[in-house]
This record gives structure tokens, C-alpha cells and sequence, in this order.
């Protein structure tokens, strides 16, 4: 299963959508996100996907957790986020 | 059950222990945060009282969701984390 990746530039709602495309196919999504502004698209996003899901009798919750990542040789701390029904 | 509130200068792991002693007295804590520098500390803190809480055997979830506060007379949107045990 692949990660979503979010930016700063992320549309939360297209965000979302991917979410609860991936929650629906595998049971489970992860989203990354490195700094404030990649986090907080991250999180609406989130928030937005549950409304989807919603609709298809799914309670998603979100389990936030920091990760180590490597971008381009440098070791930085991601939030990651697994969004799984409850 | 009083409203974690937290901000973009808020420490991470302050607003951790309060939401880890929320969750173990009350069974759920409720953070809200604007703007995305008080969003990334807030869900930094859900990260760090997961850990804290999973050392009394608690599986420590987190929904957000958007709520709409009034802020001096003035409407703004926040987002709302309730953490839970799963």
C-alpha cells in the first residue's frame, strides 16, 4: 500500500478523496506530512474523509505517529497518519 | 469535560500530559486548535500522549473534525480532536 504524501499546496479535499478511495480498496490509508503547513492539509483532509466514509457506514479514525523519513539523504521527522475504520 | 485549546506557541508535550491525564480521568479529551501552526502542535501532542497513554495499556485514538467558534464576535473555523480510547 502506497503512502499519500501531502504538501503545504495540498487541496485537502482532493486529499480526501484519496483517503477514502484507499480506505475503501485495502481497509487503510497512511498519510505523511513534514512541517506545519503539510500537516494541517493533512489533518483536513482527514477530517473531510471521515464525511465520506461516513456515507459508506464507516466510523474512520485517525492514529497519528512520527516516523523518520529520508529526503534526499537527509534524515527528517514526518507525521504520519493511519486512517482505519474504527 | 473542559476544551484542551491549543496554539501555535503551545509546548507539544505539555499539551501532551494534559491530554493524557484527560483521557485517564474523563475517557476522552477534546483539543481544538486555528491555524495551521496550532494544528501541528496539537496533533504533534496526540502523537506523544499515545505513547504515554499506551504505557497504561490504552489504544489512544484520535477523530478530527471541523467545529465552527466564536472568537470576539467573530466566526472562525477550528478543528477538533477527540482522543479516545479505541
Amino acid at each position: 500500500m502506497q503512502v499519500l504524501k501531502v504538501s503545504a499546496g495540498s487541496r485537502s479535499a482532493a486529499v480526501a478523496g484519496a483517503i477514502a478511495g484507499v480506505v475503501r480498496e485495502h481497509g487503510r490509508a497512511e498519510v505523511q506530512a513534514i512541517g506545519a503547513g503539510a500537516v494541517n492539509q493533512a489533518i483536513k483532509a482527514v477530517a473531510i474523509a471521515r464525511t465520506y466514509l461516513e456515507v459508506d457506514g464507516l466510523d474512520a479514525i485517525c492514529i497519528p505517529a512520527f516516523t523518520d523519513v529520508d529526503i534526499g539523504g537527509e534524515q527528517r521527522t514526518a507525521l504520519k497518519f493511519t486512517v482505519e475504520p474504527r
